[in-house]
């Protein structure tokens, strides 16, 4: 039987183990907490002291580049795919300082999307959306977030997409400034596509080949630009869902190099396109094999299968012949988006054919389903089954996915 | 005076707490080793599973673009600077599962540096290297790592830096594969330059314009292709440092976009140099403000001020004496190195003059000290002091650098 002192000691004892276990505890938390966020800024600064994020940002003035960064913080984007190349776009559009992103994507983060840039393996299982916020919210409390964790494709979803694009701006009820398809597939990106003619809503689409080597990104403004549906570009990704392709052993290649490129060019695409300098680049290609980078742009379709892209082309046209004729031939506003506006009914590349035949080749031997998006140099891999579908016309291309 | 029942009671209580308190505690600490690593792989595997990492690198050999791609394991790359570019580099290659990387960077993480790629707010007052190390072992544990957190200029660590490019292979002992400069300044491009020259060992350079919309990457074959002395680029950082810089208040802009496409477009190159896949490229430009991407090769040259670079060429002119005059037309081996390889002495852009005239422009203004590495288009901002340095000779310009 215990005496009242042993008991005493056994209390004075235990209370000092408690008192270490949670001190232990709170410096753990600490520890913790030091990942958690430096106060929000009221205004973008320019001072030059290793405290402030935005000193080589707000430089872009001072190196005559950008005439107002701060405006930045105006501007709201929807990031739809937050894969490869969406989640690296939303990244940079955060340590950018951003006004407000909108992240779509209904997939969880996989130990196999580990060798593209951003997420990281204690974050597998968990929703690509949730994931990414966590993330960026850490990198940028400045950002304003909102996360969808679902698929625009089907009906209920898209319907809401369609809402939140035209409503979720940084001051809600107004449109968001930018779309952004970072998706991987055919479907989903005819579901952004359809929402942004239907919206009026210009918006930047990107897309990186099944074989990892090549890409592209962009901007289409609808009734101006060809829309996604006025010249689908040669990727066929089918209509199979990449869950089915996976399942059949099959599975695309990817790099982390060819997206960081391509979400690098998309988000300098944006930062060109909202902030008013250099120029905005209708169509970027980036092939990798040649380091070969093809622009291009193209006039809309007037016999577009979209509804919605003909009358925005309507539009476009009526408000154009509504212009005076003549204009003061250095205007500032949207000076952007208009100059160099002599686009052709047909692609009108500025690489000559010679070069774009070069960059062409032959296309590697792949299961139903899956059709590369860009040829590969002739000198890569010989495979003859599937080279005719590249001789195929655009035309041919078109007809066959309307009957898709 | 508390009784034996009381004691007894305030015992259990204590003792409860503390369960409770070392139960949190531990799960506070699985939450911490979330984070920690998987076990190692012993072989790179093709399954197409959501848990294999290399699911999606492996599956470049079924496209038809790599070989082998798990030989990537036996190489070692160094990279010198773990800034906006390095550590994206960093990254990049760690996630392709590259064998060993070595990092160079005397530098510390500050909340400035948070408008590029990589670092994260928490990881603030870290050294780059130390930081880098961490975050890219949690992504991939399956690559070695060394870090060194020195300026690689000073006497004592040049020789030092010297010694770990030429045995610090993925077997100790064996040299490098390939080193990567990623600096942001003249003396370290320069530091890099001596030793690889002494050496002999091929590495790649990178840079990014102060005013942050553009950028080069450059492949450097001692005795063969021109040297950072042989023709300096454009680039005139001067011999101020960069901390001198920033006291003065002076600071360059960045953007994560620029940095991004140039470690995106210099792995590529390393990637498809060491898997010998694609065209190498010797130089690629990335000028953002018009989306153009200048190439071009430069010869070794005779009269170069590095006496090692002169020792190079000689021993390089004496193995191409040496070789059979008539070759096979196909050699698979280093076909990647010296295919297309009549290089003029002069520079030879695969651009033509207009081109290269519309990508020139005026220069802003900035501080003794600074000068810009590539001009940027005439419509950007006036400014007509500097503008004469843009019409400076190739040769003026060398004279001016061995004066400094």
């Amino acid at each position: 039987m215990a005496t009242v002192e042993e008991l005493k000691l056994r209390v004075r004892e235990l209370e000092n183990e408690l008192i270490k276990c949670k001190q232990k505890q709170c410096a753990m938390e600490d520890a913790h907490s030091s990942e958690l966020h430096r106060p929000k800024i009221d205004k973008m600064s320019s001072e030059v002291v290793d405290s402030n994020p935005y000193s080589r940002l707000m430089a872009l003035k001072r190196m005559g580049i950008v005439d107002d960064y701060e405006k930045i913080r105006t501007f709201t984007v929807a990031v739809v795919g937050v894969g490869g190349v969406g989640s690296v776009t939303a990244e940079m559009l955060t340590r950018c300082g951003i006004g407000k992103l909108l992240l779509f994507d209904y997939d969880k983060v996989e130990l196999a999307n580990m060798n593209r840039l951003f997420f990281q393996p204690h974050q597998a299982g968990l929703s690509k959306v949730e994931a990414a916020e966590h993330t960026l919210r850490n990198i940028n409390p400045d950002v304003s977030f909102e996360t969808h964790n679902y698929n625009i494709t089907t009906m209920a979803n898209f319907t809401h997409f369609m809402e939140r694009i035209s409503h979720g701006g940084l001051e809600e009820g107004t449109p968001v400034d930018l779309v952004l398809s970072c998706v991987d597939n055919f479907e989903a990106r005819m579901a952004i596509n359809t929402a942004c003619n239907e919206l009026g809503q210009i918006w930047m689409e990107s897309g990186v080949s099944e074989n990892a080597v090549s890409g592209h990104i962009q901007l289409i403004i609808p009734g101006e630009t060809a829309c996604f549906a006025c010249a689908p570009p040669l990727v066929v990704a089918a209509n199979i869902d990449e869950k089915t392709l996976k399942r059949e052993g099959v599975c695309a290649a990817s790099l982390p190099t060819t997206m960081g490129v391509v979400a690098g060019i998309l988000v300098q695409n944006v930062l060109k396109y909202l902030l008013k300098f250099g120029t905005v680049s209708y169509y970027l290609g980036y092939n990798a094999m040649q380091d070969f980078f093809p622009t291009m742009a193209m006039k809309a379709n007037p016999q577009c299968n979209d509804s919605f892209c003909r009358r925005q082309q309507e539009e476009y046209k009526k408000k154009e012949a509504e212009r005076p004729k003549v204009e003061v031939v250095e205007e500032e506003e949207e000076a952007v988006v208009h100059e160099d506006n002599e686009w052709g009914i047909e692609l009108v590349s500025e690489v000559t054919d010679a070069e774009l035949q070069a960059a062409s080749g032959t296309v590697p031997d792949l299961p139903e389903g899956i059709t590369v998006a860009y040829t590969i140099p002739a000198e890569c891999e010989p495979s003859g089954e599937t080279v005719q579908e590249t001789e195929q016309s655009l035309e041919d291309l078109m007809a066959q996915m309307r009957k898709l």
